[in-house]
């Protein structure tokens, strides 16, 4: 249970595996955290699928001066918008501007008078095919952040992760993006395929994952058979677990940067957790170019941030 | 149980998921067919990892006529000789004669003396690092095959599978080969992934698999991007569940030719089930490639019964 404040608003960013929930003051400061099953286990029915019983678990004790008649605002972003979620938030198609995502909130339902809450919409691809929900709200922070900082947010933007997003920013909106299965075939391959019998559990060869980023990077055709091929190596000479991680990860990640199609002395934006960010930092570096990395926490902060803002500029809520 | 018969000898394809044994007369002709649990069951300690009495259970009725001083020759392939399997039998190095296989095969230790029992080595490489097991024998049954059409087999040979194997053969020897994980992946994509809700059971789109093909065949970087799109396909545009299976299927075997690294003009020669057969086939006529397809079942037994062949012509075993 989290400790009795009173907030100016609570930010939540709800994904699949997470629901954390920030307490904000009025300087967009986090004054208290909380947390929370993500949706596919709400979605799967467990707690009755009761969204809103298991936010109000969670925040309970910043909802003290919260009435009706002056309800506490909930700015939410991730799954919780999808249609297996609490409330369906749709998507804005590309191009989007990245600042305009406040008005096209969906307000959720509920039962509990205390709260006035609304879910960031996701965004939607035709050409091809793709679609973001949680990552347009990092990609509104990155793009304040940068907007307060005196420079138009432009570039490449990858946000790694299950997911991994690639997306342009063009002018402080968002042109086109893909997305990566990077993060769940690595999943899949070390926990569930014939290569979970290699790899070790956490420690991963570094010279392993640069070798095998630079060999995928150059020949991502190769993907597969080198994937095999640690799997042939461990039987051949012996197991080393941390080799066989590395290599695994090289490649998915070399074959991702080669389908992000990069030009030469691109520079690239990571948001993401540090680790994630360090990884792809090295990857990157493996391959010849240079990223800055972004926390991933603090641009859904300074995202949801955004959003409020636009909230109470629109006089929908009360400061 | 299968039928009583007098067979000359017992040709035994023993894989990870499945062991069939074939009764076979003095002219090579299958009289009869069994079969039992394979590898991965036994190994995983079902009926108390006895491959020994899963094989009695299955070809009892073929053993009338065996003794200890006349026993039944037993010509086994495939995981069965891998180190979880009955008794491990090695890897023959490349470049490998394919019509030298019965000159080292491990005979296995048996406690019933009505049994005289071989299994054949799998092949191995070292750069890059690459094994296989069971295939060999398919490979030595077309090179037979070829060589007794008056050809000295040659070329590149596909077997589609689980672990699809390419190989390149040069005067009736093996000299290079490669793996791709396309059966294994399709598998943990279409069951374990975020794509397993977009799949139809059984039904294939041949456009959206033709296309998905040269897709990936033209851009292999765009492999996992391209498998996420089908998600989101299904989601902005409703489920083509047919539509989604092909595109998936198509995508996998599209970046597998491409690491194939085909040259124009090209004959391939396709070894595996009628259906896997049939699918790598379209795929490579969708990409400008001409195959000739082999069943795989004729030819383990036809490199089965060259083993046996070799067997006799060396005295270790009466005809």
């Amino acid at each position: 249970m989290s400790e009795a404040l009173n907030p100016s608003w609570i930010a939540v960013d709800w994904g699949t595996t997470h629901m954390r929930a920030y307490a904000m003051d009025v300087s967009g400061a986090v004054m208290g955290r909380a947390g929370g099953p993500g949706m596919s286990a709400l979605a799967a029915g467990q707690m009755g699928s009761d969204f809103e019983a298991s936010l109000l678990e969670a925040v309970a004790v910043w909802l003290d001066t919260a009435r009706a008649s002056d309800p506490m605002v909930v700015v939410m972003c991730g799954m919780v918008g999808s249609r297996q979620g609490w409330h369906e938030a749709g998507y804005l198609p590309v191009p989007q501007t990245l600042s305009g995502l406040g008005e096209a909130l969906a307000q959720v339902p509920v039962r509990d008078a205390r709260l006035a809450a609304f879910i960031v919409p996701g965004i939607s691809q035709i050409d091809p095919y793709d679609v973001m929900r949680g990552e347009e709200t990092q990609l509104a922070g990155y793009a304040a952040q940068m907007g307060s900082a005196g420079s138009t947010p432009g570039g490449r933007v990858c946000l790694p992760g299950t997911h991994a997003k690639w997306a342009r920013v063009q002018a402080g909106a968002i042109t086109h993006f893909s997305t990566a299965m990077t993060g769940e075939l690595f999943d899949l391959l070390t926990e569930h395929s014939i290569l979970a019998h290699s790899v070790a559990d956490e420690v991963m060869d570094a010279e392993a994952f640069s070798d095998s980023v630079r060999a995928a990077f150059h020949d991502p055709a190769c993907l597969t058979e080198a994937l095999f091929s640690v799997r042939a190596e461990g039987l051949l000479t012996g197991q080393d677990g941390a080799r066989a991680r590395g290599r695994i990860s090289g490649l998915l990640i070399g074959a991702e940067l080669a389908g992000a199609k990069l030009t030469t002395g691109e520079e690239i934006t990571l948001i993401g957790t540090p680790e994630l960010c360090r990884a792809y930092s090295d990857a990157l570096a493996a391959v010849g170019f240079s990223a800055q990395a972004l926390d991933g926490e603090a641009m859904v902060l300074r995202g949801l941030s955004e959003v409020y803002a636009q909230l109470v500029r629109r006089n929908m809520v009360v400061a």
